[in-house]
This record gives C-alpha cells, sequence and structure tokens, in this order.
C-alpha cells in the first residue's frame, strides 16, 4: 500500500466543502456583474465518482493499477454485454497509454491486478423500467470485486470503479473503496430532438456513451416533429422520401436504428422513440396526404394544414400499421405519444371536422375532440400492440383515460402542482420542466438544475414513490452536430446525480469540485464538455485535432 | 452559359426579404415562450456573400468551374501570401472532391478555368492599421480577374470570390458578378482570451481561418490575466513556469507565438496582444515576487496581493525589459496595454504606497497613482520601444497623456457618450461593448449584435470618423478548446459584417437568409458554426469523425 499517497487532495476537497454556500454564491454574483475580475478557481476533487453512490467510503489507502497485467473476470452470469463492457473500460481507463509498459516492478506487491464482476441473474436481452441497476464495489488489499444482481447494475459499477482510478505520471491509483450503490429514480432519461436539426448517428452514439458515464438509462428519442421526418417507417417509406430534410444523410435508416438501439443495449440504455401526435405533426403530412386537417380560411380550404384529422376513419388505420412497425421496431415496452401543445384554430376552421363534432355531440368543445384522438390512439398502443406509453401532461389535463401503466411527462411551468396533481390520479410521473438545457444562460447555470428536485412538491409518500424519475431536454431549434456534446455535457451530469444519487446530495458548494473534476474526465475521454465552474483547466485539454 | 440555372434561389431570396421585420420580430418573441410550435424555417441564399461587399452585382448568366483545370494565376506583383492563398483557397472550394474527374466534357465551352489575381504593390511583410484591403472581381464570360492595392486586398477578394461559388452534385458553378469591394472599418477584431481558459494553438489556428473567411484582420490576444500566465516570456521565463496552469502543454513557447503570427500574417491577420497591468496581474506575482502591491490589514502584510505595485522603481525596470521582448516579439506595431477595472483597496492598505502618496502629493486619490502607473508606461512603450498602443477606455477616462496615435477600446455600458467623449478627445476609437459574445442568451441573439453600429452616438462627421472599427470579445470564464469555435461562430459573423459591410446594410431580414447559407459554407468547411436562426438544415452537416 502506498498509504496518504492522495491525501492532499482530500484536503482540497474538504476544505472546498467547508465554503459556505452563501460566500459562494455572492462570487457567483460578482461574476455575472463584472465578471472579469474574478478569479477564484474551484479545486477539483481526484478520483471522486459522478454521480455520487448512495454509500461511498474511500479508505485511506492507496493500491496501484497496472494496465499491462490488469484484466477483469467475470464470476457469476456472463453475456455479450459484460464481454464488451469489459473490452471498453479498459479503453476507458487506460487509454491510449494501454500500450505503455511500467518501470516500477518492486512496487507489484501493492498492485491490484484483477477486478471480479459477479452477476447473480442471467442477462436480460434489453434493459426496462423495471431493471436492477443496483451493485457493490469493493476495492481492497485483497482485490477489486463489484457484485451485481443483474447486468445493468454491474454496467453502472464498472462505471464508478472506472471513475475512482486515478492516472498521474502514466500511473494508475486507486484508493481502497466500498460502494453500496442503486438509483434513486428509476427512469433517468435525455430528450434529443432529431427533426429541428438533423443529428447524425455518430454523434447519438457519441451522446450515448456520455449517458452511461453519467448513469442516465433512457434516451428518448424525440425522433419526428413539424420541421422534418427523418425515420424510416417500414410500413410507410415515403414519410421520411417526402418529409425528411433535403439532401442526403438526412434519415435514420432502419439499420441505423437498430444500431443505435443495440449500442444504447450494450450501456443499459433503453431508447424510447416519440411520435408525437396530433399536433406537432406537419411533415407527417407531406408523405400521408390525407392524415392532417385541411384549414379553411373564409369557408375556402386555404392551403395550410393543421394537427391530424381526427374525423376520419383511415386516420386510425393509419396509426394502426404506423405504430405497429415502430411497435416491432423498438424493443422497449414503452413508446412516448405526444400530445402537447395541440392548437384548434384549424380544426375550428373545417367543416367537415364541424359536422364529426356534431355527429359526436361535443358542442364546441374541442378539448373533447382532442381527448377521443387521444384515447382512440392510446387504445391502439395500448390494447392492439401490447405496449405501454408515455405521454405529455396535457393528455391527463385534458381528461383522457390511459392504462393504468401510464407514465406522464410534467413539462411545464407550475410543475410542483402538475406534480401532486398527476400523482394524485395514481400515475406513474417523470419531471422535466425545469431542465430545458437548451434554454441557456450565462454563467454556472448547473447550480439551478441541481436544485431542482422532483419530489419537492405537496404530496404524500405514495404520490413521491409514483415519481420514477425525470427527463433533461435538447430542443433542437438551436442544436445540431456542432454543439450537442457541448451544450448537453456536463451540465446534464447535475441533473443525472439528482436522479441517481440520495436526495440529501444536495449542497452545490460539496458538488462543485467533484463536477469540476468530472467535467475534466469527460474531456480526457473524448468529450467536448465545456467549462462549468469558471476559469479553470483540465490536466488534458480537449483536442478535436 | 447556364443561364438562370440559379434563378429559384434569387426568388426565395427576395420573398424572404420581404417579411417584415415586425413580424418577424414576433415569431422569436412566440418562439422563447412556447418554443416547440415555431417550425418556420429560414430559406438559405445559395451563392451569396457574407460579409455583404461595398457594391455586389450577379448577373443572370451562371458559368462552371471545373475542378481539375481551374487554376489561380498572378498577374502583377506576388509573394509567399497570394501563393499560398492560392494553394489554401483551392483547398477550400473544391475540398476533398478535388480529384473528382467530371464527365462534361461537352459543356467545357461554358467553363471559367482561370482566376487571374493582379496586386499592384509588392507585398508588405506584415498587415498593418494601414493596410489596403479593397478590391475588384469580375467574373464574366471573358473569365475571372481579382484587382487589389496590395496583397490583403487579392486576399479578402479571394475569400468572396470562394464564397459565390456554388457546389451542386459535384459541379461547381458560379454567377457572373461584379464586386468593388473595401472595409467600412480599417479595425475589425477578436478578443480571445487565453488566461480564463488555455486555448491550444490548432484551436487558435482555427479560429484565425475562421476569422479570414469572415474578414476580420485582427487577433486581439488577450494572452494573459490573473488567473494563469500561458505566455513565455524570453527575459523572464520564470512568469510562466510559475505562472501559467499546472500541467504539461499549458504555455506558449516562443515558436508557439511565432507560428500563430506566422498562419495569421497568411491571412491578413493582426496579431495585437494584451498585456493588462497594472490591474488583472496575479498570475505576473508568481514569478516575479516583488511586482505585485502586498496587501495589508490591519497593519500586517496579509499573504495576497494587489495590482501592481506603483511606487517602486523596480517596477518600471521591470516593465522596460518585459516589453521590450514584447515588442521584439510581436511585430505589430500595436500593443494593447489593458489598463482597465483597477480596484483601489489593496493600494490603499499597504503603507509604502501610503508614503509615496504623499512623497508624490496624490493626497487620496488613487486615480493619480494609476494614471501615474499609466502613463510611466505608456511612456516606455512609446518613447522608449517606439510602439503604438490600445487601452481600456479607463485609462482616458482617468484622464492620463497618450500618444497621438493611440487607440482606445470602449467595452463598458453606456458605450454612445463613452464614443463621444473619446472621439472629441481626438482619439482613434474602437467599440466593443455591445460585442461580448461569451454573453449568450436564448435564440437567434446575432440579430442584436448585427443592430449595434459603432457610429451610432452623437458626434461631428470628424468624430465619427475616428472610428475606426470594434472587436468582438469571447472573455474565457466559460470557454476552452471545447466550444470556442461554435460559441464565435457564426454569431460572430453578424459582427464581421457590421464591421465590413456599408452603414447601409442593417435589414436582418435580408441578412438572415445569407447568414443561414454562411453558417453552414462555414460547416462543409469544417467548423463547427452552431444555429443560429431556430430549425433548419445544411446540406453537408458536421461531422468531427
Amino acid at each position: 500500500m502506498i498509504t496518504g499517497r492522495l491525501s492532499c487532495d482530500v484536503l482540497l476537497y474538504k476544505m472546498v466543502s467547508s465554503v459556505n454556500t452563501g460566500i459562494f454564491f455572492l462570487l457567483v454574483q460578482l461574476m455575472i456583474c463584472s465578471s472579469r475580475n474574478l478569479h477564484a478557481t474551484i479545486n477539483p476533487t481526484i478520483g471522486a465518482p459522478w454521480p455520487m453512490p448512495q454509500k461511498y467510503t474511500p479508505t485511506g489507502n492507496v493500491y496501484q493499477i497496472e494496465p499491462s497485467s490488469f484484466r477483469f473476470e467475470a464470476t457469476g452470469e456472463t453475456c455479450d454485454i459484460l464481454t464488451s463492457a469489459f473490452a471498453r473500460y479498459k479503453q476507458i481507463i487506460f487509454g491510449t497509454t494501454l500500450k505503455f509498459q511500467p518501470d516500477h516492478g518492486a512496487d507489484n506487491g501493492n498492485a491490484l491486478a484483477i477486478a471480479s464482476v459477479k452477476v447473480k441473474s442471467e442477462c436480460d436481452k434489453f434493459p426496462s423500467l423495471e431493471s436492477d441497476e443496483s451493485y457493490d464495489l469493493v476495492v481492497s488489499a485483497s482485490g477489486i470485486t463489484i457484485n451485481a444482481n443483474e447486468v445493468w447494475g454491474a454496467l453502472r459499477g464498472l462505471e464508478t470503479f472506472s471513475q475512482i482510478i486515478v492516472r498521474r505520471s502514466l500511473q494508475y491509483f486507486i484508493n481502497g473503496t466500498t460502494v453500496t450503490d442503486f438509483p434513486r429514480f428509476q427512469h433517468r432519461g435525455m430528450l434529443i430532438d432529431t427533426s429541428r436539426h438533423f443529428l447524425s448517428v455518430d454523434v447519438i452514439k457519441e451522446h450515448i456513451e456520455a449517458m452511461a458515464q453519467n448513469k442516465f438509462n433512457v434516451l428518448h428519442w424525440h425522433i419526428v416533429d413539424d420541421p422534418s421526418f427523418p425515420y424510416t417507417s417500414a410500413a410507410f417509406p415515403e414519410m421520411s422520401e417526402k418529409g425528411s430534410y433535403p439532401g442526403a444523410g438526412h434519415i435514420y435508416t432502419a439499420s441505423n436504428v437498430l444500431d443505435i438501439i443495440g449500442f444504447a443495449r450494450m450501456r443499459g440504455i433503453r431508447v424510447i422513440p416519440e411520435f408525437d401526435t396530433p399536433g406537432h405533426t406537419q411533415s407527417w403530412g407531406k408523405g400521408i396526404p390525407d392524415l392532417l386537417t385541411k384549414c379553411y380560411s373564409k369557408g375556402v380550404f386555404d392551403g395550410s394544414y393543421g394537427p391530424v384529422d381526427p374525423s376520419k376513419n383511415t386516420t386510425y388505420t393509419f396509426l394502426e400499421t404506423f405504430f405497429g412497425d415502430v411497435a416491432n421496431t423498438f424493443p422497449d415496452q414503452y413508446i412516448h405519444l405526444g400530445g402537447d401543445e395541440v392548437s384548434f384554430g384549424c380544426w375550428q376552421s373545417n367543416p367537415d371536422i364541424t359536422t364529426f363534432m356534431s355527429k359526436m355531440s361535443f358542442g364546441t368543445s374541442y378539448s373533447k375532440l382532442e381527448q377521443y384522438y387521444m384515447q382512440s390512439l392510446l387504445n391502439i398502443i395500448g390494447k392492439k400492440l401490447n405496449k405501454g406509453y408515455l405521454i405529455w401532461q396535457e393528455v391527463i389535463d385534458n381528461g383522457a383515460m390511459v392504462q393504468p401503466d401510464t407514465v406522464v411527462e410534467v413539462w411545464k411551468g407550475g410543475y410542483e402542482e402538475e406534480l401532486a396533481k398527476v400523482t394524485k390520479l395514481g400515475y406513474k410521473t417523470l419531471l422535466s420542466s425545469c431542465w430545458y438545457l437548451n434554454y441557456i444562460s450565462y454563467g454556472d447555470d448547473w447550480r439551478k438544475y441541481y436544485a431542482c428536485d422532483p419530489q419537492q412538491f405537496n404530496g404524500t409518500d405514495a404520490q413521491k414513490k409514483l415519481i420514477i424519475g425525470g427527463e433533461t431536454c435538447m430542443w433542437g431549434e438551436f442544436v445540431d452536430n456542432t454543439n450537442l456534446i457541448a451544450r448537453f455535457w456536463p451540465r446534464a451530469a447535475a441533473v443525472g446525480e439528482r436522479l441517481w444519487s440520495d436526495m440529501s446530495v444536495k449542497n452545490t458548494a460539496e458538488a462543485a469540485p467533484r463536477l469540476e473534476e468530472h467535467r475534466c474526465r469527460m474531456v480526457s475521454r473524448g468529450f467536448a464538455a465545456e467549462p462549468v465552474n469558471g476559469p479553470g483547466y483540465c490536466p488534458e485539454e480537449y483536442t478535436k485535432f
């Protein structure tokens, strides 16, 4: 053992932890008013994990790890997910210096050469809402062991293990450590939007890898919307042919989609597609001409289209076939059906809709029409296709009858009241309102994302338990391949910790030095994770060349 | 000639130009309130230049350009700057498809094979404040000609030429065009800050290339500041040894600096370093122990330091040697001497300073002390080292006597009054207050940068003529290698057009489609220029892989 070798870091860590939060915020305010005078830098931790595990106890002992002899070993169940994770984490930990031959043979007695990973249950094929991500990690003189009930927990444990290893002068060290860990919330999602701007498969994969390294587990793929329809439907290929952005390469082929799902699966990440209707569907109409409502002006069709036309039988025939293909393509039990922001103007203008409203005795309540549409769609997905669904809050606000296993996503302001209301109705609920990372602002705004807690609302324990997590969203108005990674990371890591760690982990003064280290860890792993804490540096700066 | 081949683009262009600006801003407002409903996209121009030349007249004729036979030809003076620009622009225009052999030999009669570039005067070694960047460009059936008085104008003409070439299905087209062009302002600068975060030489070069493609001509290199001192001083190497960020690679060696100056020179870009004193100098003190003022608390040195100590003779001896090296290293006639944001608290606490104040009969006016310091420094730079200088506005506000050729940079709020005041005193003046691009905000904020005009203040024509340009600043609190390019570009292009084009070019509805094209042109040239106009796409999306 090389006792005390990392002790100065612990000192730094404690010193920063003791900073009064109020004073720190004062500094931040000064920075915004007169940014050029600030030169306080945040001293990063060394070898501290992000997100913070439920129980994390570093000992005073430090061990060495030798790239040339180190290996992972499966001592329980195993499968392709675990073996590929072993290879991946060797690369992540040792990177390009794997070839280096250490010249300190005398220290071999201190080296830990094997990490044993024991998974109890046979591997599932895909992660799910019920996956068990808990694990234990022990690093001691006796060796390194990771124990998990399921392979998904082993993945999370491998990530923690990789983070507490520290490289110094081409040598690798690890603190003796005991970790008992499990996620606070089961659904830790990130929304990407590939309709407003296209995102290439490579960039999506890079983002998924970053998600895994931050213990997120759901990619909410808002794949189509008004501006473009890049998804290739097996049943209706004309939808992407006509609805995607012009020019080569602005579609996801069937094999692209499988590739992304497979890549995410290896990292324990579910891929939940969102096909948002009846609004947000302008691009759908290009391939399916009769799908959208024709808008009228002074009694004449004015050439523009509104939401999906809920008055036609053909609409529901189309939806059943279309979602049948979607249900086959995406293995997850859940599909996100959208249902947000339906505007009624076009429906009101259309004479066929007026006739239908009358026939159905809806009076002038277009909310009832919307509910009728959503109900029909929910019945197709839930009863005919046997899938579960997520929906935006409006569907519940409008009073649709949904399946008991429905997940409701709250995205509007005033979310505390909405969380109380939706959980009172007994639905599983997700929060995203406070985590729209596309709305950028100057400064260290990760603190405000960190401060938002999905269980901070007036409700019973039973209601709180219905909060299954949250999602951070990156709507694509101003985001594409050029800036997806830097705009998400490392700010999204603040959300990642909120969703994974115990609710008591909420002190920003304690978190800042760990986040500082974590952002540099991401940079050294090749991600363009931008600065978040003001002036400073990384041991290895980012390079794209 | 393939007449009318690009005519549909002109139609699109006009259609967008006729949109009422007020309506557009309404859309923007809606987007901010409820961003997910917006799906209006801006139709890009095709083959329109950015920034807009002073006179730009495309004809109805379209010509083809064949990569395999095309070449540049110098018909006047030439030098390494011009020959390397020829090679560079062949690469920029034809990129990786240069190897493509066109299969349309029958069209050869329409092809323009040579661009003749005629420079009248012998090349200067370096660009300067007096460089002539004017040029004419004619594309017609008779050929392509660029005429310029100086090589710097030829560089600007080559950029414009490269922008009006359009690639379609691996063929290259150009509109018949007549351009007469020159910059509105002589100093079009961009500030980078390599002290708050380090920027690698590769990233700085990438940024300089982007500057050239946007006709900026001054890199204002805010090279050192409180947080770190990455500049290697030949006379005082201990300054970067002790004052740079820890870890390898956080300094600029002498050869790095020469490399950057040489790279900028080839693109007609001046490199003006800023060595900001007497404030913003915490990192200087690490290498030069007696330079900074010792701060006292209750009569005792409290371990902290303030601005440079202006009471010691050794300070001025040091400055003369230090800036002697700087003056030798940077070929530009100007050095930026800073002089901003000096806080007096530490000076007030120090007994030696108090004695000095008394001896100099300054009373309790620490502004006089600051003025004394700056005056001594200005005398060293102006009289002993024969360099010109730029200073932040405070130096003038505090009443220092500066050389007649001094350039004053206005950076604070209330800039209209300051511009009036400084130009009334007869000094050349730069504006940067409205162009701090590090202060990010959501949405298409390029419009606000575009709207700011450095000559919009109450003053005589003679005062307006003293405005020699402006600078867009990227202070480095939250910017490093990971995001410098995407944070500057293409928003900085809005400033580029303001500084180059005629003051009448200010209609954002006209500019938006050109900026949309320009950002995609930058993306296709390999820059991570982020979306600026809401949903849309580029013909070639960005890829880092």
